[in-house]
């Protein structure tokens, strides 16, 4: 295989103009990439990318750090991060860490070692400060609050966006209200917690244990939930389901089963405006994921541009759709 | 920053022992490793994975190529590359592509390019021979069946899987059976289309072409798909639903709605044994969509592994799961 050198000595360039026409470069005049194409094209020369990219430092990759891929909520980011990849030409590294802090580490390794050009964290068990330490390499953008750090970040707020929904319930009369969530231990999760104390001292209603449901997970899980209130000798009557509609619809579709009338005998509103959702007729707080990814691409593509390593904080709005399960 | 040759001058051992170490290659002493990792630390070598992949010719990534990510097939079948990947250590290079064939091309070329060991084609546009062109430059599978080719497959039998479907819904008495399908066009579509046309004939059923529904993507198309059946003077008695099972969902939900029985008034079976229609109590074929995803990464990590181009088909077997809408 010829290469560069090769290449330049044959068309009669520099080295340097040969990287170039290899990279798209705007700077090169036509005349001189006309004699470097046909170089190539008379030798047959098949480019190394990986030679391309020692050359040039860019790799037009980004790598996207994701606890789980077949979940709706991170689904919906790549799609949002895929669609908008494939407008910049850019490739996504997927790399699902299983919520191993040590998996998320050799990602953000691969920016230092220049496998990739920044790194998008859609969800992270990482301190802050140790995702700092990388944006010497290269942008990192976290699809979480962390408030004004080195890193990017596009993020919607966990806590008011979670407290509008239970104030939603609180202003339609329900008093009595339970909540079901996915893992206990969860970063966003933490936030909801909170706020769900803060609620219930803020309005006087008491702390019942046995209406705080973790790992809600599936479709299933929401009608085990269902069962579970069943059998309580003392029921909510109301339902904040923020692990998602999909979720607000295994319970509902149960509840239909066995005759519980939604919302008369049980008032429910999820998170994330699925479609079973929208065909359910289900009450939602719509918290932007396609947007997110989005955003994330758009940011961290923008940074890689400018180089200049100056973080962006982008704070996406929540809305609650009124349907009718509230 | 200090380049192999000085680690390696510096260290008193050759360049490809420096290599080695970078690569975790077996076959280096302890006391040479050992030199060269007190060597690196010493001048703080950070690696420039691009040369690492330039010397080795191996990256430790795999493409591929899906569609949308954001589909359950699509993203279940991610979520078996993915775990498999995470085991073995390497990265997925997502090429979202929305079926334009360009965008498959470009992703061979990475292929070509040294940029990525290996490539899974989850679904394809691009002619089988035009596919086999790149098998000269890496390993492929495409999770499709194409026949014996140059390149890997592993793949359901769409043709059998469908028609052992209608051949249940026969068998359960059914004579008037509707046929809701996503895109018109795709592969697996067309072979579906054959099968049904056959099945007809076999059966010595009438085609009819109002109850071909096509485009049945999301929850909210099954419930239009229903609305579509009621103002039909003459409707089928049972829907085989190939889309998925989510689809299937929207229609029995907006059945219920609407006081249609499931499965006397309207039987349905769907495809996917998604978590929506387990809690349906829907009847479906289950075509094993993880596995598909966890064989198609085993036979192209074992490929690179082996690295002789030997083309490896795997069929995978089908089920039907009886539940309570036929």
């Amino acid at each position: 295989m010829a290469n560069i050198k090769e290449i330049a000595r044959m068309a009669g360039v520099s080295v340097t103009t040969v990287s170039r026409v290899l990279n798209n470069h705007p700077y090169v005049s036509e005349v001189k990439r006309t004699a470097v194409l046909n170089t190539i094209e008379k030798l047959n020369y098949t480019r190394n990318m990986n030679a391309v990219h020692l050359i040039t430092g860019r790799t037009q990759a980004i790598a996207v750090i994701i606890p789980y891929t077949n979940l709706f909520y991170f689904s919906v980011i790549i799609a949002g991060l895929a669609q908008e990849a494939l407008l910049a030409q850019y490739r996504l590294v997927l790399c699902q860490t299983d919520y191993r802090t040590e998996e998320e580490i050799k990602v953000l390794e691969m920016l230092r070692n220049k496998e990739i050009d920044g790194v998008v964290m859609v969800s992270s068990t990482m301190s802050s400060e140790a995702i700092e330490e990388y944006t010497a390499y290269g942008p990192i953008v976290v699809c979480q609050d962390r408030g004004e750090r080195q890193f990017s970040s596009v993020y919607i707020e966990h806590y008011s966006a979670f407290r509008s929904g239970l104030q939603y319930l609180n202003d339609k009369g329900y008093r009595h209200i339970g909540y079901c969530e996915g893992r206990p231990h969860g970063s966003s999760s933490s936030i909801r917690q909170i706020a769900f104390r803060d609620f219930l001292e803020a309005t006087d209603q008491p702390y019942n244990d046995e209406w705080m449901i973790y790992n809600c997970l599936t479709e299933e899980d929401g009608a085990r939930v269902l069962h579970q209130l069943l059998q309580m000798k003392n029921r909510p009557d109301a339902l904040i389901i923020s692990a998602g509609d999909h979720i607000a619809a295994g319970l509902i579709i149960e509840a239909w089963k066995k005759g519980i009338r939604i919302p008369e005998d049980l008032a429910v509103i999820g998170f994330d405006d699925q479609p079973i959702g929208r065909t359910l007729g289900l009450t939602t707080v719509d918290n932007q994921l396609t947007e997110m990814g989005i955003s994330a691409f758009r940011i961290i593509y923008d940074q890689i541009q400018r180089n200049d390593g100056q973080p962006v904080h982008r704070k996406l709005e929540y809305r609650i759709i009124e349907r009718n399960t509230v």
